[in-house]
Order: structure tokens, then C-alpha cells, then sequence
């Protein structure tokens, strides 16, 4: 089992969290101008990291900001892989309630676990680093049995909206067999899973702006519209109380029932899909009535607010009927929603609550597809089995609820499935304080990567004698004898 | 016409900038408890002001910032005045658009007229000085020709919460026979205006928590609710889209029409109420229904969201399902409507909107009757004899939209009418950026408070003379012999 590249890994440990502190530390803020620099540090710094294990690694450019992509070691007639992350990371101000400052990571404590703290951790630093850390110590020892280009973005928590081009004009570098990434959790912490599924995502911001600019409310309420009641009806107007549907026309048009054998899978997961809610503090489904939990995360749309801004935001209380107001939402998407579609029909339904004389904005915030993955390939047989005996729990197939717009435009522009495997767990907190990995999963992870790596190239080789001989599935066990 | 003390009052002029400019430089932000001790540097500039012309003044504690309480020298025989106004202010941030720095007062040209810029200007440093001029005038030529206190609060602009303990503990000073109160606008530009009835308020703070914090949207989104969208809904409720009617039960209930005077005098200003929102850049009413402005903002009830916050406020997108939605709101009040009742059936309303998992908190925000003004009183036509040659209409009486607490309080607690008579504009801007007042209203205010103290004793010593001659009318015009 202990194969020369996982001792190697094991004796890299100390290093590999070093560096990835080194990686955290930067605040590549890739939604806030002002840490444009930040992000061409985090992408200089990962250049630097992987010129350091033999990888041919340059800056291409973003909309905002730059990817990195990187190149290892050729090896003819070998798989292909893409493996595909982002260096940016969401917002995080110290004083929202971190325990640490966000960008000075640290081992801590927290129950029986030992966690890697800071903003990044799981979202997406930490995660690119357990795939880095499996390529250096292949590298250093066996060297890579595949052939691995590394996609690592600054734009993810925009949205990606330099994607699609990069895909176009680096689509001969960017082509393999399949996409691997690490961006996602386990079930919980004894199940590692693989997604199934991905929601697709439709973002809008509204302002509506009505008088000149602020007034007092005392000499103009009654009279004046006021831009905040403006927009809490439209918006209330968007999802039915009683059904928890969306009420926009045409809405679940490409919106399906489950596969029944998807169904029978998630049916197992029941007991999972009760504890979601109340890890969080709540108690009672709050989406469409009839669906289970699972499904309203994994498998049904939903609209949500993100933020709501309006009039006086300090301390203390400003009698002023606000001269604008603004929302931030979003559309979680399934099946074949098309998001433009979507897109269209929420703005005609909140136009129609706002008077003559006031004005509205839309600015269109990211535009997802749903996806299936094509869990039939090998691959998903090599993972599952690389994962075998690292977790108590065998891997399952789960869908996500959150979007990874990349995954959309690789199958659409390169025609290459993904294989998502993450590491992260339900309250590692990515977009909000206290962000963390487990420092197991940050471990364990690495192993994953090296032994999947090792495990394309014997099934690989086996599919090719299995092509002969006619026993594909061998390819399971392939990597222990790696 | 120019007597020596309005000679005097023209003589002082420009020191009369200059004391107001240091007082308005002054960033006493009464909400902000940052500011305290601003406050605290406003009261005692105060102090030292009316010292200097011989006043005994002092401090007297407030809840969270002092008031200044004022006596000028003792006229035996001669009628009592309190006047009333406010040191603090509203907040003013500089990054919001001001054309200059807010606590930086400047003289401006703004088409034809120069103004006073700066926070404060209007409401209320700028409108407190004219009495405090009229009143230094007098000091330095004839004397004050009436028992003159002041009592100026530092709390207004929060609700004046300690106000009602002030005049329980402070009674036998503060009593007089009528209160002067110069906190309001005139109609516009060309006329003078007195309130016959200021609008009451009732203010709430509304907190809906949800989840234990912020969450993924895509991860919990369709199952975790969201307080933002609970709130919107809550919110949209309390208003009929249709009629524009306040949908709480009970909520009319002491609210009647105009009487039959005021309804003419009203109609009168029809014209003047038609350029109240193109003003500022309506021109739909948006409140009830069959009502016109003019009675939308000064004899209707309203419900106004004054803010509202939720998610992440700052630059970019940033997909989270907050965990908490804050709204603060207010209602505008007239006739007998009970603010406490209203405020209950408030509550109730947005509770019923609450799932059992989450929690609403409510903090209560000001609770203020509205008043109807004794306009028969006779200093109601000294102070209309006292403008009539200052500018080109006649003084109105008119409504008032926004609410001053002391006026109900000194009614309540010390049986004290008040004249409202001052000298802002609608354009003043006062809760919003660029605050002014126009300098005209500054001088020519300073003059209407020297007449009115003097026209007030004369119409007094004419009410003895008129008791044995019968011809109390002569009142009117009392002021122009003084």
C-alpha cells in the first residue's frame, strides 16, 4: 500500500502545509478591485510552486484576472488529464467574526479534529494543493504517470467570466481524456462522494433608484415611492408562500423527475439528508413542499437573495425614505433550465412592480447551465476505488447544489467530461467566517490524487489488454498495485 | 421699521456667520455614539455662547448626550418663552456625494441664492442661532423685552428619548406660556409657513435570524429559508399594492378627515402641492389612493421602510443565503392614532411571516403622538405680523409631515402650546447630502424672533390695556411699534 510516492508524500507533509500557508496568506479577493494584485500574487506564487516540480507554468490572461496553466512532463501514450481550480477566494473581513485573521491560516483545534483555518482552506486553495502535492511527490519519485495540465483560475468566485474564451483559444493545450476537480465536499466525514449532478446559476443585481436621492420621510412619506417597499414586493412576489414554487412563467420547463436508480441511491442517504438543516441551526425544509431536503439542494431549483441594501446602513436609526435600493439574487438551475430564459421572465416580472417615474437596473451576475456527469466511465470506478480504504465509508454519488461553471463549458467547448472529488465537509464554512479544511481531508486528499493518477495509467494500460481479453473491471483495483 | 436692535442684528452679521459656522463644524452625529463626545463639545459651545450675552446657562443630563438648558434675565410682568431646538444632527459621510466636507461649513452660490452648506445648516444649528441672534441683538441695545429660556436638545434626531424625563424634572423652569419652536420649513421661497399639525411617528428595528450564520446558497439554497426573502415578504405586506391602504387592523382607527377650514386653506395651495415630488424628481403619488399630496404628507398615515440589510454590502456578488435580514421602518401618524397599538399589530403582522426555526427581534424606535396647534392663540398672529414685510406672501399654516416629540410632550406634560414657525426649505436636503439653508433664512429668521419677542410683549401689554378697552385685535400689529 505504502508505495515510494505516498512515503514521499508523508515526508513532505510538513513542507506541503507551509506552502499552502504561503498560498493562503495572499488575499486573492477576486470580487474586490482593490486585491487585483493579490490575485497576480497568488498566480505568481503557484507558478513558482509547480516550475519547482518540473511543470511548465505561465500566467494566460483573465477579464480581471490571470489563470495559471501549467504543463507536466510528457509521457507518450498516456492518459490525459485536466485538472482544473481556482486561486481566488470569496471576501472575508476579520471583524464579520473570525476566530484568526482570515489570511493568516493556522492549525487549530476544534472537537476532535485538527483544522487548517483561514479563508481558502477549502475554497479552493487547499484543495489545489492536495493535487499539487500528489504531482510532486510522483514527480519526485516515480514521476507522473500521466500527462497533467493544470488549470488554476482567478475568477471563480465571479462567476468565470473569462472561461469560455480561454477555452477557445487554448483548446489544443486544454484537451484530455477527462477534467479532474477538486472544489467540493465529502458527505460527511466519514463518506467521500462524487457528484452526480450540478445546479446551474443565474445571477442578477437590481437597483432600483427613484427620487433624485435620499429624503426625509416624515415631509415626503406617503407621497414619494420608496424604492425599498418597491423592491420587497417584487421580489416577495417571486416565490409562492404557500408551495415554495417559483411563480415565474415557464420556470420548471426543463426541470425533471429524478432517475429512478438516482432516486434509490439518495433514498439511502435519508438519514444524511435530515441532519443538513440542523447542523445549521434550523429545523424545517423552507423550499417546495413535497421534496425531502436532498432534493431541494441536489436536485430542484430554488431562488434566493443574497443581499439587500437600502437607505441608511449605520449604526443607529436615519428617517430617510431611501433614494435607490438593491438586491443581489440568484437562480439555482436543473436539467435543461435555460438560464437566459430565466434571466428574461424575473426581469419582466420585477418590472412590473416599478412605477413610471422610478427606474430599475439589471446587471446579469453569471450564467450556469445545469450539468449530468457521465458517471459510467472508468475513471469514476479508479476514484472510488483509489478512496477505498482512506475513508470508513465507501464513496457515493451525490448531486451539488452549488454551481461550477467550468464544468459546463468543458463539456460544451472541449467535449470533456469532469470528475469532481473533493474533500471539504458541510461546515468547513467557505463563503462565510471561520473558513477551514480538516487537516485529514488535506492529507488524505493528496493520497487520493496520487493514487487516481497512478490508476488511469494502469487502466489505462489494462483497457488496452482488457480490449483483448474482455475484463474491464479490473480497473478498479488498479492503483493498489501502483 | 429698523430699530437699534435690528440695526444691531445687521451690525452683527458677519460675526453671526462665523459663531454659526464654528458651531456647525461640530460633527455631533447625536446616533452615532462615536460622536458622543462631540455632543458634548456642541452643548458646551453652546454654553459658552449664551454666556456671552448673559445668559445663566447649563447642562442637564440626557440618555446618551446632555441638553442645554438656558435662562435669559428675569422681566418681571413680562410673558415666558421656551424656546426649543437641537444641537445634534444627522449623519453625514462625506464619500456619499457632498460637494464640500459636511462639518466644513462654506457660504455657496446656488443659482440666484448664496446658502449656508454644511450639516446642520437647516436642521437644526443654523435655525437655533436666528433666535439666538435675535435674542443677542436685544441684549446688546434695548434688552430682551421677555422672560426668555432655552432648552436645546442633543437627542432629537434619536427620538428624544430623554425629553419627557427633562420636563418632569425640569418643570417649573421650562414653563412659559408658549413654547417657540424653529425646527421646520417655510412653504417656499416666497412664503412663510406656521404648523397647525405635525404627523406623529412610531419607529421599529426589525432583526430576523435565520441559520447559525451566513451559508453556501448553492449548498443550502431550496432548503435553508432565507431572511432576507422572509422579510421582503413581511415587509410587503404591511401596505395594499392596490389602494396603497396600511393593511393593519385597526390602523385608521382615530384618523379622521380635515376640517372644513383646513381643507380650504388647503385647497388654496393646490398649486404649490403639484411641484412637491417633480422637486425631487417624481411625479406619481405613491401612497393612498384618492388623496392628494398635500394631504399624503401632512394629514395621511404612511408606512415607510427607511432601510434595509442583508447579505454582503460590499463591492461585487457574493453567493450567500444570509443569515440574518434587518429592515428599519417607520409609520407616520395623525390624529389620535396610538403609536403603541400600532406598533403591537405591527409585530404581529411580520410574526406571522417568522417560521419556528428562526427568530424575529423587534427594538422599538421612537413612539410620538401627532398634535394639533392652538392656532387662535395671539402670538400665532404677532409671529404672522412679525414676517409679513420679510418676505413677498403672507405667512400659511400648514401640515407637517415629519415629527418633532417635544411639541406632543410640552402639550402633555406642561399644558404648553408651541408656535412653530421656521425658516428651511424643501431643498434644504436636511436628513440627506449637501444640506443647506438658504442665508436669507438666516437673517431675515434672526429678524422675525426679534420681532416676535417684542410683539409678544407689546400684544401682552395691549391684552391688559384691551381687557379694560375691548379691542384685542390691535395684537397684530403690535410688533412694528417696537
Amino acid at each position: 500500500m505504502n508505495t515510494s510516492s505516498e512515503r514521499q508524500l508523508l515526508a513532505n507533509r510538513p513542507a506541503a502545509l507551509q506552502r499552502l500557508f504561503e498560498f493562503m496568506a495572499i488575499p486573492s479577493v477576486s470580487t474586490d478591485m482593490t486585491c487585483a494584485k493579490h490575485c497576480q500574487e497568488a498566480a505568481t506564487w503557484l507558478i513558482k510552486d509547480l516550475q519547482d516540480i518540473g511543470f511548465d507554468a505561465r500566467t494566460i490572461p483573465g477579464d480581471r484576472h490571470p489563470m495559471v496553466l501549467a504543463h507536466g512532463p510528457t509521457i507518450a501514450g498516456a492518459p490525459r488529464v485536466l485538472f482544473y481550480g481556482h486561486y481566488d477566494v470569496q471576501p472575508a473581513k476579520p471583524e464579520d467574526g473570525w476566530d484568526h485573521l482570515p489570511f493568516d491560516p493556522q492549525i487549530l483545534t476544534r472537537g476532535d479534529r485538527k483544522v487548517i483555518h483561514g479563508r481558502g482552506a477549502a475554497d479552493d486553495k487547499g484543495q489545489v494543493m492536495t493535487f499539487v502535492e500528489a504531482c510532486r511527490a510522483l514527480t519526485e519519485t516515480v514521476g507522473l504517470p500521466v500527462n497533467v495540465t493544470l488549470l488554476i483560475e482567478g475568477e471563480e468566485e465571479i462567476g468565470s467570466p473569462s472561461m469560455q474564451k480561454a477555452l477557445a483559444l487554448f483548446a489544443d493545450e486544454l484537451s484530455a481524456d477527462i477534467a479532474l476537480i477538486c472544489d467540493t465536499a465529502m458527505l460527511n466525514q466519514t463518506t467521500p462522494a462524487m457528484a452526480c449532478q450540478l445546479r446551474g446559476f443565474c445571477g442578477e443585481i437590481i437597483t432600483i433608484k427613484a427620487a433624485n436621492g435620499d429624503l426625509h420621510s416624515g415631509n415626503y412619506g406617503g407621497a414619494a415611492c420608496n424604492p425599498a417597499q418597491i423592491l420587497a414586493k417584487a421580489l416577495a412576489s417571486i416565490q409562492d408562500s404557500a408551495s415554495g414554487a417559483i411563480t415565474l412563467p415557464g420556470f420548471y420547463d426543463g426541470v425533471s423527475e429524478l432517475p429512478a436508480e438516482v432516486q434509490a441511491d439518495w433514498a439511502r442517504l435519508a438519514q444524511f439528508g435530515t441532519t443538513i438543516l440542523p447542523e445549521v441551526g434550523l429545523s424545517r425544509p423552507a423550499g417546495e413542499s413535497g421534496r425531502n431536503v436532498l432534493e431541494q439542494i441536489w436536485a430542484r431549483p430554488c431562488f434566493d437573495i443574497n443581499s439587500l441594501s437600502s437607505g441608511y446602513l449605520g449604526e443607529g436609526f436615519k428617517t430617510v425614505l431611501p433614494g435607490s435600493a438593491q438586491a443581489k439574487v440568484s437562480f439555482r438551475l436543473v436539467g435543461t433550465q435555460d438560464p437566459a430564459k430565466i434571466r428574461e421572465t424575473f426581469r419582466a416580472a420585477i418590472r412590473r412592480f416599478v412605477p413610471d417615474d422610478c427606474d430599475v437596473q439589471f446587471e446579469a451576475y453569471g450564467t450556469v447551465f445545469a450539468t449530468q456527469m457521465d458517471v459510467t466511465r472508468s475513471e469514476f470506478a479508479v476514484a472510488k476505488a483509489a478512496v477505498a480504504d482512506l475513508w470508513p465509508e465507501p464513496c457515493v454519488l451525490i448531486g451539488m447544489g452549488g454551481s461550477i461553471p467550468v464544468v459546463g463549458m468543458l463539456k460544451a467547448q472541449l467535449g470533456m467530461d469532469s470528475l469532481l472529488l473533493g474533500f471539504g465537509q458541510a461546515d468547513d464554512n467557505i463563503h462565510g467566517i471561520n473558513e477551514k479544511l480538516d487537516l485529514e481531508s488535506f492529507e488524505k486528499g493528496a493520497i487520493a490524487w496520487l493514487r487516481i493518477l497512478q490508476g488511469m495509467r494502469l487502466a489505462d494500460q489494462q483497457h488496452d489488454a482488457c480490449a483483448r481479453t474482455g475484463s474491464p473491471q479490473k480497473a478498479q483495483a488498479a492503483y493498489v498495485s501502483a
